[in-house]
């Protein structure tokens, strides 16, 4: 038995997105109605009934994981999402390029995002990877990532996820100290390392050939990193060690990357998937497609109706979705062995175009084939999902999808 | 925007209420079902499924927290909603006055309640509150409440919750003696301080001129009090330090009154709210009217159903419910500005009629307001709430609620 599941990030709505209807409600997306009319639907809580959900929580949840007991904060993902090799007692950070400027002795913030650098990253992350500092055994790693952003890694002995931030989110402001939010030496000894790079990084990098280009052609120089949401790793079992089975995500966005890694899967790199509007729908249907002959389980996530919605931009939401339905599902639903083959398709969240926010609605959820119980329902969307077989539940999506499959473990006997 | 939550105790039913017909379905009710027919309904299990709720523990639940974490005993509401300023380290009684005759050496129970006691209650409190112990630093607070009832909290250094009750619950019997339930000096310095309260608050009611009056005209005395359900102050972060807004609580019951300002509301006083039949409906909607000018959320709480059917008096509590949809919801309705407003209706139990006492079936809950995902349902009760479009889930009204308003934290990022 093989299964997929696709999570069209944000992909649930309100009525207020659409003139009295959700974007799901609004979309053409005979793919999926046709899909729905051969599976069964239900309501599904990301994490549970009034609980907002962030991106990542909600992952972990949907994945069959408790993100009360284990979240430990986003930094983590971002780090093994971008590659970087995260092990039991390391501290991660998300990271930002930022603009500051020296005025009577302190470093006050300009821009948060660096001018939303587009270019030349990769040498900012060479200067940083691998910077020294006077605190002893303090190793740092640091990756770029897309536009300003970027995941710091901090690994030594007796280092502590108890630290605050240094970005302090305003403008003229200086950057924050990062000070010890836990009264221990681990938390001292990481507050100071934290401390030290932030200064050593606007030293290596205020004077870079390529900050000195950029502020020749009238840009923002990205002269400092700003860490936040210090974490370290928690225990996730492997899906392989809970269901014996070998999994693959195709993500674009690497925080999607970074759960999934996190929790045993290996990645399918697709390129032209990009995590945002523009991504490649059909590379990544062709992309599941051959992951389905060499894995149990392929994941896809989906990113841009989130975008979209955090955009306020209801049509953009719309249209997307009825890209999804033509391109992703148009290409794959054809190909599947529907006899060997079980497939979920749920949202992490919604997120209202008014709002443009993440909030608590649940959101549709379908599973289709072989061993499910097929209800009435012929078309997907939120309001149909209230009136379908599978009724209302909280996250668990992957373990339901792998019960069809046979091969959940038991509990008990 | 704003948020309005109304809970209506005790408001779920059973068949077995009015032939065949919950209370619910039974009354008319022409407002509820207008609201029902723009908002969305379900049913929702207060605690749980299977779990039969307090009101207490039932409200905390529904107002979002976890009670199996955090419920400590009713003692602490009771005292927090009488007035009293409840610290940690505190230890929360619910007491009653009751009549305890002298018989070879020891205090024999003659009525628990005093003879419903009905005046001269606060003479009685004035003699109690503050009364000085031989048990060192030891402090005494004592507020009467209504009849026989009131609310005693002990502070000082080293107490515990963990002491027995001094009420033998039976006639005839020997007041008890609070005997230490953990084997600790604060248990067993609590138990002593509790022992010596009781006999002292014989001593210095027993004779006191209310009592000699009550005595002559054959009356019981209330000449002692006994304390029952001790507690500690748990800790419930408040609406305002989650959400960010600012709550006001419109309750007759000292209780509701205490669980809402231990979570952080403000207290709207009304009154002509009596906590009974006989409270007046109107003045509650126009005082929720007004809240809603300067605060975020208001939750009111209507006490009178739960108190008809304890009294196994269907007719009365389908009756109550008929006034609550004419005068509550009839003045409410028409005034509330339905583009910036949300608004959920539940109960925090259902009290069925012919047991008189709460039970575990689930009831009904709606939510109106412009983010909601209206559905088909036009009435509102038990059975119709089963075909809504929020299906069934356990506790967290208010943070469903305030998830409509966006005023919800994310979990996660």
């Amino acid at each position: 038995m093989k299964s997929i599941l696709i999570i069209a990030d944000g992909l649930g709505g309100r009525p207020t997105d659409q003139r009295g209807k959700t974007c799901l409600e609004a979309a053409r997306k005979p793919n999926l109605d046709a899909l729905t009319e051969r599976g069964a639907v239900g309501l599904v809580d990301p994490i549970g009934p009034g609980i907002r959900p962030g991106s990542d929580t909600a992952h972990l949840s949907l994945l069959g994981y408790n993100p009360h007991e284990l979240y430990t904060g986003r930094g983590v993902f971002e780090c093994i999402g971008i590659g970087l090799d995260v092990r039991p007692g390391d501290i991660c950070f998300r990271a930002n390029f930022a603009t500051v400027e020296e005025s009577k002795g302190s470093l006050r913030l300009v821009d948060r995002r660096a001018g939303r650098i587009e270019s030349g990253q990769k040498d900012l992350e060479k200067v940083l990877d691998g910077m020294r500092l006077s605190t002893r055994g303090v190793e740092v790693q640091f990756r770029a990532s897309t536009e300003h952003r970027g995941a710091l890694l901090l690994r030594g002995k007796d280092l502590s996820p108890y630290v605050g931030e240094t970005d302090p989110h305003e403008i003229g402001a200086a950057i924050h100290t990062a000070e010890p939010i836990a009264d221990d030496a681990a938390a001292k000894r990481t507050a100071a390392a934290v401390n030290e790079l932030t200064r050593k990084s606007y030293e290596l990098l205020k004077d870079l050939p390529l900050n000195q280009a950029r502020v020749a052609s009238g840009k923002l120089p990205a002269n400092i990193l700003l860490v936040r949401g210090a974490a370290d790793c928690p225990h996730i079992p492997s899906i392989t060690s809970i269901y014996g089975i070998r999994g693959a995500v195709i993500a674009g966005g690497a925080l999607y990357r970074g759960v999934a890694l996190a929790c045993g899967f290996e990645v399918i790199d697709v390129p032209e998937a990009t995590g945002g509007l523009d991504t490649n729908l059909r590379a990544k249907a062709e992309a599941a497609l051959e992951g389905l002959t060499s894995y149990d389980l392929v994941f896809v996530h989906i990113k841009g109706a989130d975008n979209a919605a955090h955009d306020h931009d209801g049509e953009a939401k719309t249209s997307f979705i009825e890209r999804i339905d033509a391109e992703f599902f148009g290409t794959l639903v054809g190909r599947v062995d529907w006899d060997s083959t079980h497939l979920a398709f749920t949202g992490d969240h919604t997120t209202a175009v008014d709002y443009g926010d993440h909030t608590a609605d649940p959101v549709p959820a379908l599973f289709a084939g072989p061993n499910v119980r097929r209800d009435d329902v012929t078309t997907f969307d939120e309001r149909a999902a209230a009136r379908g077989g599978l009724l209302r539940w909280s996250g668990q999506v992957l373990p339901i999808l792998l019960s069809y499959a046979n091969q959940s473990p038991k509990f008990g006997s």
